[in-house]
């Protein structure tokens, strides 16, 4: 191969190295290998560990080829070379995927500023936005903004292990004007199990990521009370059609279409299925409200917070110093219930108040 | 009150006594008390029967306030005639609600036809048309055409018997032009637990309640493949796409908004999550296909034929004559596996075909 070709090729960095990092990984170094846009070696940067046995895991990765903490049992492929030196591990690449917890991300980007390749493309893949007041505070625009760089996200219904797993799945990429490096990120994360689509709408797929958790603690509340799959159903559309209106108040570029994409309405089916923010929000239910969601946090997750009602409350404050509240009374309500405002049943007495009319309509 | 007014209230009739026809009588009742728009009785026209102990059905609905066979436990409201008499019971009544099983509702208007007021409207509640090569049959259609009436359509995820049992629920009128005929219906049919909302779009509403059954099926599948929430949520996102992209193709007055509403995505969850086409599709799955859905009908449903799988045939039969199949790879999986051409697990395998991009976006 011409040294020409091979500086024309695209090379990858998966900037981070937990569960859904390393299943990007292997998604992305079994497309590398196969497509002859990108440059078979797919380096991973991994925040060094040190095992019990000594060894420390970018060692055990690059011998194994497994991640043996955040995806034992699972092979990444053996053109995954992972790096413990942040810089080293990008300095070659134009194409990034960030993927670390949301609480890093912006650390990660300050050290990298300046020093990665002008011709930079980014992509997220992190869920969970912080939501001020005086908005959301969009992860891709963190990126792009601390990196000087387009950033494109990846989400969708798709949970790290089940991927692994190679069942079948789908997700969104939302971008931003181009649709040529969309289309790039969309090649590199497909696969025969992950059907993957693009749509110019970073902010919508965005926000679809961080307020589904809102709307599976109102699905959780319904299960806790056991009121069947109808009203379950209607609270999830309701709870759809707030995300949408919101996005759209926030962001009037945002697509309708994006919420029939995966990571509208399937992402947001899975996590009110599953998932914790559902299970803790069944539990609060089922206790009248008398136990706090942090006692069932601590009983159920040990502690961990929810992402569901810090962003319950977070969204609560946007809306009422909007004067939006009445606009979204399902968003409103979960808040008031997490907080032990009024009682979980009040998440169906939406009778009076007529819901369906007093959201906005997309045209 | 006045003569005058007497004449001008509107005078309702629901034309079926089931259990779906019990409960709309149950919630009109309440509504024509309260509201002065309407005349306080409402006739219930009842397809006359004779009880084991002698009595005819109509008599004791009338004298228990109950229809004790298909809607046992539940008051009616005592403003409510039960009517074994077809034509008296219609022949004063401007609003005609229609909620008999699927066969008998052309016989029913063909035995009115000439015998209604001029000023009549009416609404289907009627589930299950037949879907023939030369597009739908839909049910609104057939009422409209054979009385000359204009027919409004309501449809939704609503159990008859949750809302008997007052759970929330949600409903959507879809209409035709006539905005203020659809709000009246909305009033008629809107609870404190049961909310209702109007889409000017007949065609789409009345399809959404027929194809959400093909998207059972599969969705049953996924289930007996066990194959996870993930894979559950993408299957049902692409069937919502496609219930979408078929009602458009054969109505292009089909309204995107539409599926976001209850008759859409709530009515897909809730088929999808309970319901009997999803059920004997999960037996199918987990039999790997060896029994066919013709002896899984006998033994879980005692015979009684699948909505999906009739509808599935139908369709199917539709995109073949018209050149569409490969627009409609789920459609198309759901029948053939359905008649064993193909295996349960086929209906995952999209990633070759790349459904997002082949089927016709949205505006």
């Amino acid at each position: 191969m011409a040294n020409d070709d091979l500086l024309r090729k695209h090379k990858v960095t998966v900037v981070g190295c937990g569960n859904w990092g390393s299943v990007a990984a292997k998604l992305i170094a079994s497309n590398a290998l196969k497509l002859t846009a990108f440059h078979d070696e797919v380096k991973m940067w991994v925040h060094e560990e040190t095992l019990p046995s000594g060894e420390r895991l970018s060692d055990v990765i690059n011998q194994t080829n497994e991640n043996v903490i955040y995806l034992p049992g699972v092979k990444l492929g053996n053109n995954v070379v992972a790096d413990p030196d942040l810089e080293h591990a990008v300095k070659d690449s134009d194409m990034l995927v960030f993927v670390s917890p949301h609480q890093f991300v912006e650390d990660v980007c300050m050290r990298l500023a300046g020093k990665i390749r002008k011709d930079v493309e980014a992509i997220s893949l992190i869920k969970g936005m912080e939501v001020r007041v005086e908005g959301p505070c969009l992860i891709s625009y963190l990126i792009s903004r601390l990196l000087a760089v387009n950033c494109c996200v990846l989400m969708g219904a798709n949970i790290a292990n089940e991927i692994a797993m190679e069942k079948f799945s789908e997700a969104t990429i939302g971008y931003k004007e181009n649709k040529e490096v969309a289309e790039r990120w969309a090649q590199l994360f497909s696969t025969p199990y992950l059907s993957v689509s693009t749509v110019e709408d970073v902010e919508g797929v965005e926000l679809c990521g961080t307020l589904k958790n809102v709307v599976a603690i109102a699905a959780g509340l319904v299960d806790g009370l056991e009121m069947g799959n109808n009203t379950k159903a209607a609270i999830m559309r309701i709870g759809l059609k707030e995300m949408r209106a919101f996005s759209k108040q926030l962001f009037p570029s945002v697509m309708d279409q994006t919420f029939l994409e995966s990571c509208g309405v399937a992402d947001l089916i899975t996590t009110c299925l599953g998932g914790r923010n559902r299970k803790v929000a069944e539990a609060f239910a089922r206790n009248g409200g008398k136990k706090s969601f942090d006692e069932l946090e601590e009983e159920i997750l040990e502690g961990q917070k929810l992402q569901g009602v810090l962003t319950a409350k977070e969204v609560y404050e946007l809306l009422r110093i909007n004067g939006w509240l009445d606009l979204f009374p399902l968003f409103r309500a979960v808040h008031e219930i997490c907080i032990g405002h009024i009682p979980p049943s009040a998440i169906v007495q939406y009778g009076e108040i007529h819901l369906p009319s007093s959201i906005p309509s997309s045209p």
